[in-house]
């Protein structure tokens, strides 16, 4: 090997389309593969999608302020949110785990008290998985399947010029989840006789170690027959999210400020940290909500749901990805998500 | 938590046992989930299985002695493997990687290349994965899912009193060659100036770095219209795997020495590492063979095949699990096998 390319040169979606490019299919049953939330697999007659997730510790968790029965259930939502990504129903899920021997049987039970809520609420089955020893820090592999009707399934990349761009629920909150934990972390690390102090900020706490997966959102996209142009989670960061979905239809957008929708817990964790709002909401990642894009003369059928915000539209590609803020200036979109390398 | 259990205890079906017990599935189309090689869920008439194993360095692998493109390969075939042990055909496949940035592109590259050799000789779709950083260790999850008629997959469970007890293949030569590989290992640390010595181990180094799954076994069964009453995969070791098929049965067994298949390069290593030919068959693991159990009056149907041996029978479970050697002693059988922790 004379050659030698930094994984970071490429970022993550790079990798995996240098990694995949070449690579062809033998199953008919094989409909998509990977570049998506999910794969997509045609089963007599309905279609499966599969999505996984790697956890890493001390990469995506800390187990110093991660409970793990929290970190069992977050573990199985961020797949079930890929699965409704793809407008799909999630039915079952394999949990593998790779543990140190600092774990003794009760903390796994706690993690899988977690993971056995998740599955209860959203009525999936958990059928298998791997347990293995690791030699350094918690593991942990989820894999979800999913149904859906016959060519129901949404893509990210099938979005329309003047199409609107809709976001579930509200942004920014599990990043300042996140900033707080950190920041508790710190002062007892350097002084453990210090009790965190996390009055009055369940809401951003919750976001980040107990978020949910929004199975409400596809119920309502069938309910009002809706079939959003294009879909998928929120996990890296709004912009991030929005650039890809341009990309990936070879469009431009416009996102306004005064559009995005954030919790007044969230606003007032941000002043208190000294951080812009509209910053966190924009890049701040592990929302797990649903970025979708829906045709125009829709949005009628999504202007009760009040937790739906249309925060822009698609437009030309030569247009750019634009983003409007409330003192009437423009700034190119830039992503900030995801830089694990 | 005031109880602690070491997870020692338990060992890994204990621990699944204890951490499954008592978990209730939701979906109609889920039909067997934890404690088999894989899952099973019906899908519009036919049924589909899942899998999932998880790979970690310094537990699963050396890197110092396993070529990228062949640890791709076998992270794909051990997942293949459990799927053929369903009698089921793999279809679809993800992978995810934890990697440290010690890793290259060209590095990962190698390693997709023995991914994507293995879907190709086995006709599955690579169709999903994730790719994260990792503190410290390569970290390789793969699932596997498969198709199967309705209600011909053929769990591990459900072997008769007088059924004869069957594998593919040859055993312990995979125990021998990482036996090999980690003496070269060793006396490389010491000198590094030795050049390692594997010639003529061809076999042995083939079977640890290059397993193949038994792909051929499951067409002669449909070929035969042959249909085992119970099958696994041997990964643990032949003991364990009896052991396992007993057990779960209810039944007790007789396993005859004489009819353990040896490869003759096996052997040889053995000798020549003064270790006995039949420990390493029973207890060597890693051979991704196949052991099932079929009715005695299925008995002509194999018989002409040189890849499968009858190594005993399956009798009342008061008669224990017995191992019956050349010389006319006879053993309980004990699993020496999965001890990661």
């Amino acid at each position: 090997m004379e050659n030698r390319t930094e994984i970071s040169d490429l970022g993550e979606f790079g990798l995996i389309d240098h990694l995949t490019k070449n690579f062809e299919t033998y199953n008919v049953s094989t409909i998509e593969t990977v570049g998506d939330d999910a794969a997509v697999m045609d089963h007599f007659g309905k279609q499966t999608v599969m999505t996984t997730d790697l956890l890493i510790e001390g990469i995506h968790f800390d187990l110093m302020y991660t409970p793990l029965k929290h970190l069992g259930y977050k573990s199985v939502i961020v797949n079930l949110s890929d699965v409704y990504a793809m407008n799909a129903q999630p039915t079952q899920i394999t949990v593998s785990l790779g543990i140190t021997n600092r774990f003794s049987v009760e903390a796994l039970s706690e993690f899988y008290e977690g993971v056995y809520a998740a599955c209860e609420k959203y009525k999936v089955d958990l059928v298998g998985g791997d347990t293995s020893a690791s030699k350094k820090g918690f593991i942990i592999s989820v894999t979800a399947i999913g149904e859906v009707a016959p060519d129901q399934y949404i893509k990210r990349s099938t979005a329309k010029k003047g199409d609107l761009i809709c976001v579930s629920g509200d942004l920014g909150g599990a990043f300042l989840g996140l900033t707080l934990l950190e920041r508790e972390k710190k002062i007892y690390m350097e002084n453990p006789k210090v009790q965190p102090d996390l009055e009055g900020e369940d809401y951003i706490v919750g976001r980040i170690l107990k978020p949910e997966a929004r199975k409400d959102i596809i119920e309502f996209f069938e309910k009002q027959q809706l079939h959003p142009t294009a879909m998928m989670d929120v996990s890296d960061g709004v912009s991030s999210e929005v650039l890809h979905l341009c990309k990936k239809a070879g469009l431009g957008c416009k996102v306004y400020e005064d559009k995005l929708p954030i919790n007044e817990a969230t606003r007032q964790a941000a002043f208190k940290f000294g951080l812009d709002p509209t910053v966190c909401a924009l890049n701040g990642g592990e929302d797990y909500e649903l970025i979708f894009t829906i045709r125009q003369e829709d949005h009628d059928k999504i202007v009760l749901n009040e937790e739906i915000s249309v925060i822009g539209y698609m437009t030309d590609l030569e247009e750019g990805c634009k983003f409007l803020t409330k003192g009437g200036n423009t700034f190119d979109i830039t992503a900030q998500g995801w830089k694990a390398f």
